[in-house]
């Protein structure tokens, strides 16, 4: 897309190094690609995980994974799709274990597109990224790893980090400049060692588990479901996979038995006596193990996830916990992504440099939560079946919620969160909030709005107007590092001046849109959809009337009808808003008139959401929320023209 | 899967030779591949078709596709989708062109999953077949043309069919023998020639049309849609296409003209000059021209599809019409995968050698329909704009139908027919009526019940029991070859002993099940999930109860419950049924409480339905179903025993 002065071929000054091709690595360094960075990718494995490992792609992660253009090639390895988990128990003074309730993983509730986790073996993930990044020239340099590296701008303001590589059998040697380092390492990063950055422990407990992946023959019928066994003898988590395969995580030892000792091992054989006898009156029996570990657990959380904003942390290296609750890849994809836009668009000149301090306490938040869940998750794990649970086993009802033990109340309180759709992003420059922006235009988040900032973007189904494809909204623009301005246009009659308004402040100098146009902006191709004036925009323009009654060139203005594959008739019947004419505004909580206008971040986070209106008001406020962040002041120089 | 006794190495011995690699061979090819059949499949194209040709996949056949798992492998190509047509005709009274209507391609009456037509490049979707080929170890043989061939059952039963090839450049030949000779070459098929297989002509008029597909720079708006646009200039067609492109449809000449001369030609700068002018007053420049070809169109329809049923034909061999209404790459597939199934149920000794005279009759009459569906089509879109049209426009209304001109409302008729989803197997020993089957039971067709036999199965959502997933019950079995016997088992409580006897019954030695065992049905490994008992049936049973409900074990005798991955609990919300507890049973119109048994044929369309009924009953009435087309006597074996 852009020029990029600093790619010289040759040259040994790269925009980014980054250390580990696991999951966060990978999306990193496949988003800086795509956006055109200069990436020197390492890691100190000869080949993509072989075996084992995280698994588990939440609803949400396959939502980011179809917007890369990612998810089919994912699916086209039919990965198991989990919807229900269920939960077995000892029956109530009785032996063997009985299924007490079952539970959606992804409730009706929460407004998915994909109800379900995803579940297939981390290396195949791995390859779907590594492809992409082939396509973009970039190529995992392996076996090497990272010996050591130092800061500083004053010496190098323009690549101010210089990182020592070395094969892993110590045959070469490299030294390059970057202008960032990312440590992607995984729990024991050699980055965040040097840096001396702590792991605060939530959680004093630590567990020593064992996972198997094989397959088996059994009688147990929930073998193709994700399962939690807790019986006398103990228990297993079940989690099917791909290619008739299941898991069984089986925990081993825990800090808080009487002799623990945080190396205990258990041989296959060991583990394998141990299911049979959980899984009491089933049988099982093992056809295949593909593969075996043992390891220890603590949960930790790193204290910083960077010191000077030119050396990150992220992925396991700034947060550890127990795999039950299928976390670990999908917070690592989020990461990656939350840093991938803010290096681009502080790099492109865009934002200031202080956006960088938005992504620690962005996501170090996620991950207490996260860590707080998986405590709260892991110790009813641990336990044995309570009193409780005995009842709830009786009741035998999964709806009924007055039955529910304290791990299935968790379980269910927790679903939004683990879905991925419960991560919020709190009140900062980008997260627009009455108190601490300092955008104060009366426009913004007008009555009734249902989104809320630094949540996701909500789903809804739309008529494309050029084509008549009935489409994702959230879906239509991709990962391409852009701000998405979604106009929701009302009923065209009503906003053809204030549609007219926003086009023509949008176009004044000065404004948020055209303080960031193209240089090239007068020679792009008209077959470009995304990005015809701005690489830091993108825009939706969704009318609340049926396609036909729509014409582009009649009802926009030509900046917006710039976008013609971009316009929709917000036509499609939503059952969750049965009633509405214009399911889409009515969702977002927008009046089905008047429409408004909604920004959502390059990761697909709401913003700010504004009134649309006649007049300059509605720029005026856009002005106001970009120009808390932006290199350049806003809206006065088109106020003073 | 079955062992060939016939497959040995270096024979010069096939059990079919297949002459084109266009989609109907292909498709032919793909299936008997996978049932395990030794082919011989030339072309006499040094490759596959590299640009232009037939591009318009319809719903059903996407149901098709996705069927064979193909689905994903070609929209990966991100072809265009069509979801409406419009309607271009002059103004009243007015110069140029408007908008005078839409029309959804498969509107809502349709119940399809994919609701849209899929345009892609033919040699695209050539290529997803020839890979899959090539997994089963076929490859096409190119460029390798017949020479001659001849058949003669008496001088040999097993391979009566001597076949000649050769290099296209004459410098290598081959003669071979098979059992079935597949003629798929085209409209001027050899095989047609020498088998004396006249073609009539069901329209005496011809057309020379111009098609050319390319990149365009235009204002007109629904360059993106399909649409048909008449103008005072001539007509035009326009279909969009993956990758920015167009194509662009424009008759040169009629029969109908004065100067009638089915050579006429013209050039690409001609085409480009009258698109031009038809299209005002919008403006239309081409930036690439990828593909253009001008060539005569003769409506005509083989006199037999075989002689002998050895050499068959199918696919514009037998039947050729206008490119319009994107049909013939559809009825090539639906052609070869009815002759499909029927050669393997044959030569595997489940069906009488008869079975192959119902090839002819069913794809025939199809044939048949999508003539005069094509020539009423054709007829109105060469004519200039009739008064009628002129009124239509002025009224611009899509939805009100008095306003229809001809041409509107003969597309309108046909789009069930279109989809796909209209094809209607009259009654023979596989589409049993009332007056034609010689299965009489009383438990035919129980009043209420909505499948047609002959149609399409119904699309149902349904939740499968054993993983909790939300699937597509239609989809469920893949294309094994095999029977779908869909047992619709009601209520649990009421059904209990119903399906005790069903598959008591079915079990009896004579049944049409049991007499149809796999040989090795005592050692087929426990994750076999279509075909655990017999290559010729795959089972799945629905329940009309939620699926917390469902308990295999408990509620299937072990010949059902065998099929663990085919139990379903039929607890799905449906809007086209939206008051029922039972979608998938309510839709068939089977009793929600009794339930039903429900056979498909092979190929997806209904063939039977039968009462689900307490003692022998229901299979007695299947006994008698099957035993008009299998070798075995059926049903009188077990009653004697």
């Amino acid at each position: 897309m852009e020029t990029r002065p600093d790619l010289e071929s040759g040259s040994t000054n790269y925009d980014i190094v980054i250390v580990g091709a696991g999951p966060v690595g990978l999306m990193l360094s496949t988003c800086l690609s795509r956006w055109g960075y200069k990436i020197k990718h390492i890691d100190n494995r000869a080949e993509p995980t072989p075996t084992g490992r995280a698994d588990g792609i939440q609803p949400r992660s396959l939502d980011l994974l179809r917007n890369m253009g990612l998810k089919s090639a994912i699916m086209s390895h039919k990965p198991a799709r989990v919807y229900e988990v269920a939960f077995w128990d000892p029956p109530k003074g009785g032996k063997g274990i009985v299924r007490t309730g079952t539970w959606a993983s992804c409730p009706s509730f929460i407004d998915a597109r994909y109800p379900f986790t995803t579940l297939l073996h981390q290396g195949l993930i791995e390859r779907v990224f590594i492809a992409d990044l082939e396509k973009a020239g970039v190529r995992i340099q392996r076996p090497w790893t990272i010996t050591g590296f130092k800061s500083d701008e004053k010496e190098n303001p323009q690549y101010p980090v210089e990182v020592n590589l070395e094969h892993v059998d110590g045959t070469a040697k490299e030294t390059i400049r970057a202008k960032y380092l990312f440590g992607g390492e995984g729990a024991r990063s050699f980055i965040r060692n040097q840096l001396n950055i702590g792991i605060t422990h939530k959680d004093p407990i630590s567990h020593v588990w064992g996972v198997m992946d094989g397959v088996v023959n059994t009688d147990f019928p929930d073998i193709k479901m994700k399962c939690t066994i807790h019986s006398e003898f103990g228990s297993i988590m079940v989690i099917p996979r791909e290619n008739n395969m299941v898991r069984l995580y089986i925990q081993i030892a825990s800090s808080t038995d009487p002799d623990f000792d945080p190396r205990k091992s258990a041989s296959v054989e060991e583990v394998q006596e141990s299911a049979k006898k959980i899984m009491r009156p089933y049988s099982i029996e093992w056809e295949r193990v593909e593969w075996y570990s043992v390891y220890p657990i603590g949960q930790g959380i790193a204290d910083k996830y960077t010191l000077d904003h030119r050396v990150f942390l992220g992925g396991d290296a700034c947060h550890t916990h127990s795999p039950k609750a299928g976390q670990g890849m999908n917070t690592a994809f989020l990461d990656a992504l939350n840093l991938a836009w803010k290096i681009h668009h502080v790099e492109r000149g865009f934002a200031k440099r202080e956006l960088l301090t938005t992504y620690e306490p962005e996501r170090k938040d996620v991950a207490e939560t996260l860590l707080s869940f998986d405590n709260k998750y892991a110790k009813l794990f641990s336990q044995r079946p309570s009193q409780d649970t005995v009842q709830a086993a009786a009741k035998q009802d999964s709806d009924n919620t007055d039955g529910d033990n304290d791990f299935i109340r968790t379980f269910k309180e927790s679903c939004e969160f683990t879905s991925g759709y419960g991560v919020a992003y709190k009140p900062n420059a980008l997260n627009w909030s009455p108190d601490c922006h300092p955008a104060k235009s009366s426009l913004i988040h007008p009555a009734g709005t249902k989104l809320r900032t630094g949540r996701i973007f909500m789903n809804a189904d739309v008529t494309r107007v050029v084509d008549a494809n009935v489409v994702h909204l959230e879906q239509e623009i991709p990962l391409n590092g852009s701000f998405r301005l979604f106009v929701f246009a009302g009923k065209p009659t009503v906003t053809v001046q204030a549609l007219k308004d926003l086009a023509e402040n949008m176009a004044k100098k000065g404004s948020f849109y055209s303080s960031f146009a193209r240089p090239d902006a007068e020679t792009v191709s008209h077959h470009e959809r995304h990005n015809p004036h701005s690489w830091f925009y993108s825009l939706c323009t969704i009318f609340a009337a049926p396609r036909s009654q729509v014409e582009i060139s009649r009802d926009l203005p030509g900046l917006l009808a710039r976008y013609r594959e971009h316009v929709y008739a917000d036509d499609r019947w939503d059952r969750r808003v049965s009633e509405a004419s214009a399911a889409a505004h009515a969702k977002m909580g927008l009046d089905q008139e008047k429409g408004g206008v909604v920004v959502v971040r390059p990761d697909g986070y709401v913003g700010v959401v504004v009134a649309l209106t006649e007049g300059s008001g509605t720029v005026d406020a856009l002005n106001e929320y970009f120009g808390a962040f932006t290199t350049k002041k806003l809206g006065e120089a088109g106020a003073h023209l």
